[in-house]
């Protein structure tokens, strides 16, 4: 499959390039997302400091705006952020975290979304279903649906604002509205691990920093997590002791191996 | 002892209900408490943020609000989310970290205690004593006493107020102002972890979503962190491995096994 | 060498007084920091309200401040501690992370240093350098340069300011302007694991408190932090093991057995 073979591809390209990704994102998963861009080759950057967005999006390859733990002195900061990417044309991902649980988040994502044209929504089945714009029970920052119901509105919200949109779920679902791939890696135990699904949004950053196919770039990033993910699983006693294996292994896999355990079709 | 065969019940209900718990808390110890809610089947929810804790209080099951790192832009969102609980009936859990430290820390969980009844207060015992008036020399949010120099502010605040105290320590102490209960698990090792307690407090709010009988709740989650985490101290090399065999042990322990290391008494 | 005799006493002495550390800090180092604290011993203190700042100046031994997530909402309490501490001849560590990244940054950093005169500045190359006045290329919060182009900047700043200089790098230098010191322990994974540089600020802030020779408590932190960080590297598969193992040895390493191990030099 032609996207795979981008993924060694991608992955020397991020230790040899080490872009520098700018992280506007929750508290909780702050540090697991730093260390995971660290992982890969990459050079994490935090900072939701409206006086410092210009000049932070001037330095940085490419941003991840997530909504985790939103707070209404962020918004400015993230508009001139993804502002900044959308007119510099420098990769952007939105991870939309929490979307119906509350009126700010949604709103807050969805202008994000139509204002600033976000590379990837990089989220879970209930919140690209709110988003879609139908009725899902919310659960938080957890979802209530599966990736298999959130597949029409993936594609729907995807084709609808031109953006690539990656689920995480059981089977992973990446879709630029056309093309659907399913991801079939990863583990269980990822859901109990706070900042898993934030720390994939962070990594598709990455990926999307050194590879202009926005689509490959979400496939590959989500392959190396639940890849990554199944390994340290093996390796785990439980959720604890799975943050330090996914971290070691995440830095010292070779994109060859990787490659050999993706267990991706395209739908 | 009636309380502890309601252990076993209290933990069964979490896994089943999986409440959605709210936490208002501290930047230290926000991914540690996630991380554990998640293990006893929880699902948190972190968000400070005003315009959404209307929202959030009504799809939450309960809440924790914790003084760690307080900021007076918190303070609205705490009133909020607590007057919330408090008029709908719903378990709230207080940990006035840092109470004595400063005006700020003191005064704001007074102000939360007097005017939105929390169902629990989880503190140290300088805390405690502080909360209640007393004189005891603050060292930031260490304690400086013991438990049993809170026993009598314990007793006495949770009678004032109508909630329940629960102190840990040495040996942790949950009262309602009549009862008393002691609980002497635990390890000295969980002093030297930062965030221990504030995912002491996480946790009651958990059984708090599950067993409306407070006093029952608060004696479960202190019970089954301190069992818990002489357990993990047994296979720690120290502070830094203990909380990751914490987190695998609190998710992968049957209740019955935890409920026979309970060393409980009734004072 | 004298200033290594010292060593011995600071880390006895840390465990004695369990200084009391006040942290105005990024989100991303917090928990690290504050494990690393209370690891040698000290007491975290972790506040960034102006409202409370007055007092807990009063309270603590000694002050980090850290810019690597500056926040404008945090300038006031940083001027409020910085000045608490110069009045009250209180140490007091700046790091300023991510200097030479944006204005706000630099601008912050070099009033905190004229205005409030720092015990020791602790960053990376790039930093000082910018620091310093000289054009240097950024990359964010990771150092774009090595610490020998940076020993002249160090230098000529700690002699300026009246400040102790402590630069991490492949080897550490710390200077007051005259001597200059070079530590060469430590680790490159040190590099990949996100908030190491803060923890070291943090514990030197910790040794500050219990050894007012400025440059010796600098020195003494860097040789601790080296010194664990490169017996945690053999014990760990990769950056995601590696904090567990350098807390647990931090936590428990003799000051003889660490001194032992301290490759220090004056150049």
């Amino acid at each position: 499959m032609q996207i795979i073979s981008q993924f060694g591809e991608d992955c020397r390209r991020l230790r040899e390039v080490s872009p520098l990704v700018h992280n506007i994102t929750n508290y909780v998963a702050m540090n697991l997302s730093a260390n995971a861009l660290l992982a890969v080759g990459a050079s994490p950057l935090m900072s939701s400091e409206p006086l410092e967005m210009e000049e932070l999006s001037s330095l940085c390859d490419s941003l991840v705006i997530n909504t985790g733990c939103i707070e209404s002195g962020q918004l400015e900061a993230m508009r001139i952020a993804a502002g900044a990417c959308h007119t510099k044309v420098k990769p952007w991902v939105l991870d939309p975290a929490g979307a119906g649980a509350s009126r700010l988040r949604t709103d807050t994502a969805l202008e994000l979304v139509s204002e600033y044209h976000p590379s990837v929504v990089r989220c879970n089945a209930s919140e690209i279903i709110t988003l879609d714009g139908k009725e899902v029970r919310s659960r938080g920052v957890d979802s209530a649906a599966s990736c298999e119901e959130a597949l029409d509105s993936a594609k729907h919200f995807a084709a609808q604002y031109g953006t690539v949109v990656s689920v995480s779920g059981e089977s992973d679902l990446v879709t630029d509205g056309t093309s659907v791939f399913s991801i079939s890696n990863g583990t269980p135990l990822m859901a109990r691990v706070t900042g898993m699904g934030c720390t994939a949004s962070a990594l598709t950053a990455a990926f999307a920093a050194v590879d202009r196919n926005f689509l490959s770039a979400a496939v590959c990033a989500m392959a190396l997590i639940g890849v990554v993910g199944e390994m340290a699983a093996l390796e785990s006693a439980g959720p604890g002791s799975f943050s330090a294996h996914f971290l070691d292994i995440l830095a010292s896999i070779g994109p060859t191996e990787a490659a050999g355990r993706i267990n991706c079709r395209l739908l």
